[in-house]
């Protein structure tokens, strides 16, 4: 690693702790590329190449013309739709939250959905796109698939506020169990359109199969999150044991 | 979304599907460009657009001359040290794990860590750094931060075996709970010497905070995994529950 490559990851570190520690607030300009040359007494490549990272990461969003900016801060979610409900963790942080609709269908099941649910060849399946979002800005796409056997009949005004609510309260089927597969993707140009952001952008893609509590498959969904937006916390409390 | 970019998405879904089920086994080579061209009727920009996110995301390699094969499969990961240690998750998927330290040295408390740990300003931090691998090839990269004053004098052995193991068996700390962040940043040089990987590629970045017990915070580590070669499960069960 020659000093050069050390330099550049130095910088983006310490402008980094800057935005995390406040010293930089979110909306606020950050000295220029000149300024910042003089600071760390470094050649302009250099510090475009920090600043460039910590943009692509979503730290800063530089505006043409008029210099570069801390970002707002990424969106925190656990990870879990039951535990914390998407609209009270988005409130908490001080943002307004909402549910889009994009469509409700009835697909036949394909072999995909035939592998992850309780169906048969051409069962018929109700698959819901949806787009949250936080004070306006797209945080999440979703596509989810629930067997029409499950829970016939599922609605707009369902869609848009909870599926596991509505599993609950209108088809009493208690969500008892999730497994979640985490994976980056690249955005496509579907995905950017409805996420509101440039093709190529790395993204979580979370595949969720919920269970009730008899262990049969009640739903599955894709879900896409804004790499350089999105903040998972996840929690867990370990029984003391003898072995591990 | 004009329709040669809604096509060149429906092409890489469907190589995804072939791959997922099988029909591409890994380590396979798939069918040439030109090949591709005839299968879906279509432009070799539309074929390589799709041939290429499918690469940056780490289901194909492509081999200078020799064309194109199925990658192998991602290294799937439960989210968390403890539950599932590192070892027995490699090995169940027929790899071979090993951790590799890097470094261990003893630092003065800086800002980040008194804000994280129990210590003060200057307090000796010992920090470990790490790469996990799976057949020979780097999976993670990690920095674990423990006070002196709760674990004095971590050794070589301890750091390549399992820092939770040897915090129990030789210190006698519980983990008994665990907080993590997860969000994408893109390998700076520094990480991409150590996940042998271009420097720019889309990784995980956990921070996590073990507690022990009684709430008192034991460690502090930042963990980067390869983007394009790993898969996270996390499960969880749900107790039932008259209000969500």
């Amino acid at each position: 690693m020659d000093k050069k490559q050390a330099l550049h990851a130095y910088i983006k570190e310490e402008l980094l702790k800057r935005i995390k520690s406040g010293e930089y607030k979110v909306g606020e300009k950050i000295p220029t590329e000149h300024e910042l040359c003089q600071t760390f007494n470094t050649s302009r490549t250099t510090i475009r190449t920090a600043l460039n990272q910590l943009t692509l990461e979503g730290y800063l969003t530089r505006q043409q013309g008029s210099g570069t900016f801390v970002a707002d801060k990424k969106v925190k979610q656990t990870l879990s739709n039951t535990v914390h409900r998407y609209s009270d963790q988005v409130k908490v942080q001080g943002k307004k939250p909402e549910i889009s609709l994009l469509s409700i269908s009835v697909i036949p099941a394909d072999d995909v959905l035939q592998e992850t649910l309780p169906v048969h060849t051409n069962d018929p399946i109700q698959r819901i796109e949806r787009v949250r979002k936080a004070n306006d800005e797209p945080t999440q796409y979703e596509i989810s698939f629930i067997p029409w056997s499950i829970a016939p009949g599922i609605t707009q005004h369902h869609a848009e506020t909870s599926l596991y609510r509505t599993l609950k309260e209108t088809f009493h089927i208690h969500v008892a169990k999730t497994t979640e597969h985490i994976e980056i993707t690249l955005a496509d140009e579907r995905l950017s359109t409805h996420l509101k952001c440039e093709p190529g952008l790395p993204c979580f893609y979370i595949e969720t199969v919920a269970e009730d509590s008899t262990g049969k498959k009640v739903e599955y969904s894709r879900s896409y999150f804004r790499g350089d937006k999105t903040n998972f916390m996840i929690e867990r409390n370990y029984p003391h044991r003898e072995e591990e």
